[in-house]
């Protein structure tokens, strides 16, 4: 049968902070086991469903399977492809992670998010070469089959989009979702060749400062990266979360940079020139570059930012009622680990930390937790980071001031939601 | 143009020890660049590759999707499904992770392998319920709408079949891959709701010794776990790398123990029934228990071994020709952290410590690799794992020894492969 736990627990004393919220350390030192809304909702008893064996217990399910999919129950749970998008060409746009329905750190290699300028190209392996050449001592051209007999190294991290978070660049916040809001976001293990071995071996000369790479879709995108970054853990990615990587994140071969902007990934990958200056191509100058309010513009400015967002409760839900609840979300920064995560249940006046999940790895995303009691009044939550190097995620205002009307690049501002009476949750500025 | 960049360099002196291996600590001093074998398998020159526009780069590609698959060209990585089974019921039997296609430690959710004794329900998650029933003060029933509403607690763990491995108890050496030997092994980021916590909620007798667990297949699954290690860390699993799981591992919900028998497990998990005795089901008498040399059984040996097994090179390849590769692999201990892995190529003669790739997790596979010279002679490459507990990865002669004709259950035993004259990698008992 169904119990009132949490109606009896709830009169217990607990150690809160402004808003509702509690911090882990007191949740450990008091060992209290939180009354989180579970048990309330459900009212069948044991004998019945003891008693009653489920169509599925009364003949035998489907065979195994060569690949597996997720449950037709969850045919929800797909990327989003951006509306403003349709209705133009088809192959030029992006789809969302839905960050929102999504646990833990990894995103499934089918759910990490696309931003296409002239679709997926379908590339036969066996037709494609890489080619260094440039400002090295020996040109070389790499088949596929090639890359794949070198060491294969792996690391866990993020790949943001440069312009996430674009829907909030509007005067108004949108009622939108987490994911389609921040979701041209994703984390994967990344598996491929060092671009250092790959370089040594073509052998770089004196002159060499950049890298300038081309995927191999039809929009050939072209981006220039400095060689001391593309040397910092840069790597031809072969495998994403241990398979190789799918058409749509760059099969058979993509670039990957730890914590620097998505545009860089460059993905089909075909063509690295070794440069002595960048190449000021078309994503350089009238895109992907940030103008600021003094009416200056910055270029390659290819670091992501420290930055969080609160990911349960988020816009869209509705709570059932009020009562436990754990805020959760996601942490990360382009220049290193998250070092801590302040949540604030009331419009930021008190901040508590809150607990980081294991393992909060370098340039990766970092799931941050608070218990947090809604007393079913309105309240605003939102969440700040804090990386190793001190920075500290900026409020919408700070950020805002910082850069021209209509700048949609490397957007960090803290992201508050609003909790209304009736526990609905909706995007808010205020 | 192509380079002889590996003729050159494979002249110098490296610091070799025994069977071609040479230890990363070595490669770092003296800041060697192992030719590895790429460059030499390419002769397309720069100028052509620059000059051939690909098929792929004349037209738009496919627009964004809503979940993504694999590339077309990697269909045949695949889950194998055990021949052995093929013929009886199509909805018992296995199907294998091929571990000899991933690198990485994360196993995608849709190659994670399969063991089914009723196939795989097809559970509607509004009509499927979780009791916890027994000794307790108070039974609980879940809905899966409730379950989802606790914290949800995240960690990367594996989960192998006790039975993995099963083709080496053979008297020969199958000659098979490493997937389908020893494929019945995953690993994965699990998520989900604390035992301890759901446990708690319903309050545990003095009397609480066990948990009979069951699943809500048509073959009604049930397995006993011990209490002491249910509340180490066991989980009633929802989320799989992030998305919900996927049905053939359990959706709605399964049990998930860090280190212990997959079997234990309990996918479609619809009771947990809290107990002062085992139940002694049909899966711990006939089946999952272990029978020694000298003809008595052990029962309820739940914790996987310590284990390594190399993918890179492994069964069924075959070198393209002598020269530097690097050894890859995969190691593991149900009790904890791997804290070395030990390579030989000289039939256990001689060993050397290979390099562990971060993050080196508890109960987590962690990969392991080695660069090595092939000198087109034949030769035995094997790994041995040692734990943090201490403990060593046995022999085969030694893993015998210990148990009765037939045993196939926690095999553990060191994997030796064989590479003949002409480069050809074979399954080897000698």
């Amino acid at each position: 049968m169904a119990t009132t736990t949490s109606k009896r627990r709830r009169d217990q004393p607990v150690g809160l902070v402004a808003g509702g919220l509690i911090d882990r350390r007191t949740v450990l030192r008091r060992a209290l086991a939180l009354p989180f809304l579970a048990p309330l909702t459900h009212a069948a008893s044991a004998e019945s469903v003891n008693a009653e064996r489920p169509a599925w217990m009364r003949a035998p399910g489907v065979p195994m399977s060569a690949y597996g999919r997720p449950s037709a129950y969850e045919a929800d749970v797909v990327r989003a492809v951006a509306q403003e998008y349709r209705g133009i060409a088809p192959e030029a746009g992006v789809s969302l992670t839905p960050l929102h329905r999504l646990r833990g750190s990894i995103t499934p290699a089918g759910l990490h998010f696309e931003r296409h300028h002239s679709g997926v190209p379908q590339i036969d392996p066996g037709r494609h070469h890489l080619m260094i050449h440039g400002e090295v001592e020996r040109p070389l051209v790499f088949g596929v089959d090639a890359l794949l007999r070198y060491p294969v190294e792996t690391r866990i991290g993020f790949v943001e989009c440069a312009g996430n978070s674009f829907p909030n660049a509007a005067d108004r916040a949108p009622a939108k979702t987490c994911g389609a809001i921040h979701g041209l976001l994703s984390n994967s293990e990344w598996g491929g060749v060092s671009l250092r071995r790959l370089l040594d071996e073509a052998g770089l000369r004196k002159t060499a400062r950049w890298l300038i790479a081309e995927g191999a879709d039809a929009a050939a995108m072209v981006r220039s990266i400095p060689l001391s970054m593309a040397l910092d853990d840069g790597m031809v990615a072969l495998y994403q979360n241990g398979e190789r990587l799918r058409p749509e994140q760059g099969y058979p071969a993509r670039l990957w940079f730890p914590g620097l902007e998505g545009n860089l990934h460059i993905k089909w990958v075909r063509r690295i020139k070794v440069s002595e200056r960048p190449a000021h191509s078309r994503d350089e100058t009238s895109k992907y570059s940030d103008r600021l309010a003094d009416g200056s513009a910055l270029q390659f400015t290819l670091e992501m930012g420290v930055k969080s967002i609160i990911t349960m409760p988020s816009g869209q839900m509705q709570l059932p009622r009020p009562g436990w609840y754990e805020i959760e979300g996601l942490a990360w920064s382009g220049s290193g680990r998250v070092r801590a995560v302040d949540v604030s249940a009331d419009g930021g006046h008190s901040w508590v930390a809150a607990h980081l999940d294991d393992p909060a790895l370098d340039r990766a995303l970092t799931r941050f937790r608070i218990p947090w009691e809604w007393r079913g009044e309105p309240q605003v939550i939102e969440s700040r980071a804090v990386d190793e190097s001190g920075a500290v995620q900026p409020t919408r205002e700070h950020w805002k001031r910082r850069y021209a009307a209509g700048q949609i690049y490397h957007n960090n501002a803290i992201q508050r939601w609003r909790v209304d009476a009736q526990g609905r949750v909706e995007n808010h500025f205020g």
